[in-house]
């Protein structure tokens, strides 16, 4: 069950400079494939963003000590297995993984940076994970992106990428990316993994700020149950393949690319919402004038975590007064509630304190029959918008999160 | 369904000043108890808690102004329709309401007290409801609490009571109480209603600060799905009959007191606990030496609010993971992983950062099997301890919110 037509493209570009592979290693389920290894050329820009949960996994904790010592060139990601809540064994694990690839391929330790997803708390099976390392070096291709969708799955049921090409100053600059997430998803970070690409030549200071920026227009914006993994890492990598060199110095490149590159990670952080667990509705919540950006996302995240407003879009069910009461309830200081407005859709649902005078049901069954929803909150009191994603609460979210060891 | 036995009492023992009758109106359903109104004798002294939600229902400010203004003399519940979100026709429904009650019962209007609850922002059909109070008035009785039991509840599945008695100074004190609530229960307050009367005589400045300290560890800890309804309401009246004046002179007259009243509120609260929405598990989450209450309230609410967490305890699957990964992502500052313990009942199931040594699925597995069920986090960074309860997350849960339009 997802919502909406599948969105992986037809075509991923390949990013020069950028190869992955993929393997199977058995670690939960024979046979599925669930290590993928990414080589990354000399001199491109690595950087990445973090889950902020303090119960951070081992490989978190080990990825930011590698960059921090030296320049990254390979990515290792298995699934099946979080490797987080392992304590001290976890911690080998991890090092032992990233020290193995590092044999193989003849690079420093330090070079390599480790991610896991999966259970939480149960050992790494890394001779495992180790055995499968030379199947998913001999794949190592610029062509290898399908089958990497695939392999950093979990409960996903869909692949998830995204591919952008712009044409500047004569050169095609291309984006392509990946992502998996559909549970245990919040912002800072989701539950999720992605790894994006590109073939512009970026310093890193610049392409972390445009990581961030990305980020908070992204996968910081999406929620599906309010949970935030101890896993969720996002990379970007620019390899400088394109010979087209983006800084800020020229700003016409640099805001192409800063478009493209919100682009495909929105789609990104959309594909997950799109597969949310359970998800029946993929929705949008937007709350508009608000007077600070913090009351802003409050509200639309209140409003999207609201089991009874989640519950009243999986039922279709125009339940305006469980947004209201949310609203009431979001903590804004000195609220007017005569002065805001709540829309479904185009339709008005709330002005004057009540259900709008002009309101009927009908006009507000037929906004909750579609599978798209746009819930706008108007709040009238300052000039801050921001925007949430989420999805509603279903029968099939308790079955896959009853029934699924994660 | 709902958790453990029905805990109504046998015996409701009557409060003598404080009179209750019930009667249907046919509001939302015809036949059902939904109109509850309740006499009060001269100079008894009456406190309430209201909601905090911004959108505050019309009963809701009536109250407040009417309280403001006069002594309370009649209480008028209506059950089917919270005249919430109706805008000034719903404040001018509510003064009808009141001014019915003043005339048929000879009284000012300022001391009727009104309260709703049920669907919002639909219009209050206020003649049925006028047209259903002379029979409420005719079966006014000290012995009415269990029709008035049955008369506020909606979505409630068991009737929720809770009668004490205790003996000081050759005097025998009564506290009698009664709640509804099932779903939208958060706190400041829950979607509840409740009333408690005592013939104690307590001066109102001293009996509203014992409702907020009774509140504060009853109601103001449970939590269904982290919504807060528009109506949420609580009474405490004190008529004086029993002949024993409680003043903070006397402690220990005032500590038999105050705790006889914190078991009526915290029994009433569990109550609505029991009977939430698709609960199939009671569930204690208690927060111990934190460094202050603040986080230790946020921790306890954030892993009652986890949809994770409660699918796992709907599944009976100790699925600690999710608990230690709440715990990570609760904001709380400096949080030395290796120093905090989480247990499963008495089962420890975190420790050093990681999946305590000792422990064992088998074990896990024990206590999660249980109907009630208590977990544990142990921050060993301060000395403040706070509990919330809640319930699990099941497909209950998702039916009744999909299919009621509440």
């Amino acid at each position: 069950m997802a919502v909406g037509p599948a969105t992986f493209p037809s075509k991923m570009h390949p990013v020069q400079g950028f190869e992955l592979g993929t393997a199977s290693a058995g670690i939960k389920t024979p046979g599925r494939k669930d290590v993928v290894l990414m080589r990354i050329c000399d001199d491109a820009s690595v950087v990445g963003v973090f889950t902020k949960n303090a119960f951070c996994a081992a490989p978190v904790q080990l990825c930011k000590d590698h960059l921090s010592k030296a320049a990254a060139r390979y990515l290792i990601v298995n699934t099946g297995n979080a490797n987080a809540g392992t304590g001290q064994e976890g911690w080998q694990d991890a090092v032992a993984t990233c020290e193995a690839v590092a044999t193989l391929c003849d690079t420093d330790t330090a070079s390599v940076l480790p991610f896991s997803t999966g259970v939480i708390g149960e050992k790494l099976p890394v001779e495992k994970l180790i055995a499968a390392l030379p199947k998913a070096k001999e794949a190592l291709s610029v062509d290898g992106w399908n089958d990497a969708a695939e392999g950093i799955l979990t409960t996903d049921t869909r692949l998830k990428g995204c591919s952008k090409q712009f044409v500047y100053q004569g050169k095609t600059v291309t984006l392509t990316g990946i992502s998996k997430g559909s549970g245990m998803i919040k912002p800072n970070m989701a539950t999720m993994l992605g790894y994006v690409a590109t073939d512009a030549e970026v310093e890193a200071g610049l392409l972390q700020q445009l990581l961030i920026d990305a980020t908070d227009c992204s996968f910081n914006r999406i929620t599906v149950d309010g949970d935030t993994s101890t896993n969720d890492s996002c990379m970007l990598v620019a390899t400088g393949k394109s010979g087209l060199v983006v800084s800020e110095s020229d700003q016409e490149g640099f805001l192409a690319f800063k478009q493209a590159l919100t682009v495909v990670m929105q789609t990104l952080a959309h594909a997950i919402i799109r597969d949310g667990e359970g998800a029946t509705k993929f929705v949008t919540v937007c709350v508009e004038s608000a007077a600070s950006q913090e009351e802003a996302l409050r509200t639309a995240f209140d409003i999207a975590h609201s089991p009874l407003v989640k519950t009243a879009l999986f039922a279709s069910d125009p339940n305006w007064g469980r947004i209201l009461a949310v609203v009431g309830r979001a903590g804004i200081e000195n609220l007017d509630l005569n002065a805001l407005q709540i829309f479904l859709g185009d339709v008005c649902i709330v002005s004057q304190g009540g259900r709008d005078s002009g309101y009927t049901e009908d006009a507000g069954q037929a906004v909750m029959d579609g599978e798209e929803i746009l819930i706008r909150v108007v709040l009238n009191r300052g000039d801050v918008t921001e925007t949430v994603w989420t999805t509603d609460l279903s029968h099939d979210y308790v079955s896959i999160n009853a029934d699924y060891r994660s």
